[in-house]
């Protein structure tokens, strides 16, 4: 997922967020300190990807979470449970950039490509590309069971640890599955929103808001009430935050989103917005729009077209009143929530800057 | 890795191996009950590669150190372990055949293939192929996360699981860092025998035969004595178990260890039999091996020529002195171990078959 979340004055967030980065920094030189040598590319292959400016959202929400269970100041525990979860997300997206076999992440090759590169001056090509996925594949699994070996560390009491991997264990599946559902439904380009729906619950929704709030409420001995009441914040929003990411990959302007208005129609994304245009397309917009999705050689007539099909059938409207009504549902559930209010203020200050941004 | 250890009659070993697998079939039917329905095929792709037979070595060895501890009757805990033991072998192997390119695994397709084939009926062959490899990198990844789920549900003190996890996070680098090295290592042919002897120290002796046995004693609470006496059997244990299955890739009855006797050399596999026949090759020599090994077309004629080289140059009864020398050493640990006298006999029958074995 992609686009700005800005940290709110009201909880040091920043500070938060430098500490983060430098128990990453710190746990990696101490895995290069005792790595195999021969071993060794593959860890500092890892570092740089994670060095690479990342938003660290997940880290953030995660404190959020925390001072929303009235956690108290920010310790080492909440700083490493943060890491873990950065250091999961560096899993989630080295390994999604192999299967949708992407060249470019957050401006940089993405780790199998870079891996390749590496390889093409000792092999050939062909060779060299799949060294480089085996490379990134197995630097995804380092990955994972670092974020693992960072989350035991906090150093929780037995029962609050419990709760805190019982919602890892969630978390972790829940990506996965989502992923799957994104890598073999991106295909089947159909009427119906409740695939493209489901992929958002699962991988952004649920991934990048819901689980990181709670975890960090977990983390602070949060009851089921308060759990619950961040669920019910997080998912609208989620889904608002993944709507926008789609509208934003089709109509943005890419002197701010920092990416081509092409790449989705190219790639033939199969999301929520193209759901709700092939639902209210005639039959002419429809046979255009299916010519034009997944067209590895597109245009940018062709693009422009596709474009006017969605706003002509009211899709893109469709979508941001959607954004609309998940976002006023996130609000309403967190002035439900009764929590302290710098937290409050943080989540709403994300909240918007979520649902309503132009990158 | 393959080849047999036959489960020494004085402990019950099959009833737990039977009980191990009933642990994981339940487990995984629990997923399926709770998957999303788009990601069943994921969840019961993992269930068929499980329950296609394995060996179950780890598991096995696992109870062995269980018993060295002094562990008592082998209860849910232990299954528990025994089945996260083989579901993280799952995902070492799922994803090691997609790193590889493997096709068939214990005479079945691999997960990739059997999934890219699924793939095929419904999309175009090249991208039913991508789909293939995506999905089992999730399907491994599933079998990760999984593995570290059931080994926190064994129910053991804070300190316990500690010392557990202590070990299991080891033995996951470990075999990573294995993995990585197999991988890039693989197309450089060199008469040093210390890379290939290194993997062989982390992808089998460490991963196959060290952690288990460690795990399982550990999970009765055994001390840094036992676990240092366990390791002193196994590292060399684990050496000769992978020189004889080096061996047997070469030389073995294909009617006894089911695969080609040419697959070793085609993939070009660098063995440390392979160093050492480069070390005491001629010139002549040489250059036939190294025309040889990784010839994807590679002739019976040219194959029984690299195995006459590998017999005249004495590599082939080097490794059999290194195996037999590593063997002594084993059994000469296991003596000193002072282990129960019904354990001492379960590894010494696991080490028997371990070295000296036709398949």
């Amino acid at each position: 997922m992609t686009g700005t979340l800005t940290s709110p004055a009201d909880l040091d967030l920043d500070s938060y967020r430098i500490r983060v980065e430098a128990c990453l920094e710190a746990f990696l030189t101490g895995k290069i300190h005792a790595a195999q040598p021969y071993a060794l590319p593959a860890v500092q292959g890892l570092r740089t990807f994670l060095a690479a400016s990342g938003k660290r959202i997940r880290p953030l929400l995660c404190a959020c979470g925390w001072h929303a269970a009235g956690g108290g100041p920010e310790g080492a525990g909440l700083v490493t449970a943060g890491a873990a979860l950065e250091m999961f997300h560096a899993f989630a997206l080295i390994h999604d950039d192999v299967m949708d076999r992407s060249d470019v992440r957050r401006g940089r090759p993405t780790v199998h490509r870079g891996m390749a590169t590496e390889f093409a001056r000792t092999h050939p090509h062909a060779e060299a590309e799949q060294l480089g996925i085996g490379a990134a594949i197995l630097i995804g699994d380092l990955a994972m069971t670092w974020s693992d070996e960072l989350l035991r560390s906090v150093g929780l009491s037995p029962d609050r640890l419990a709760a805190v991997f019982s919602l890892i264990d969630k978390m972790r599946t829940e990506v996965m599955y989502g992923q799957y559902l994104d890598l073999t439904g991106g295909a089947r380009l159909e009427a119906s929103t409740r695939r493209p729906l489901t992929v958002i619950r699962y991988k952004t929704a649920k991934y990048t808001i819901e689980r990181p709030l709670q975890v960090g409420a977990a983390l602070a001995g949060a009851d089921r009430r308060l759990l619950d009441a961040l669920s019910a914040f997080a998912i609208p929003l989620g889904e608002a935050f993944q709507l926008r990411d789609d509208l934003l990959g089709i109509f943005g302007d890419p002197g701010e989103t920092g990416k081509s208005r092409s790449d989705d129609l190219r790639e033939g994304k199969h999301t929520v917005l193209v759901a709700l245009t092939l639902a209210a397309a005639d039959k002419e917009q429809e046979a255009d729009l299916r010519a034009t999705l997944g067209d590895r050689a597109i245009t940018e007539d062709a693009a422009e077209r596709a474009r006017e099909i969605m706003t002509a059938t009211g899709a893109a409207a469709g979508v941001e009143q959607m954004i609309e009504e998940r976002y006023r549902q996130a609000l309403d559930a967190l002035g439900a929530a009764l929590l302290p209010e710098p937290v409050e203020h943080a989540l709403r200050t994300i909240a918007r800057a979520a649902a309503w941004r132009n990158s």
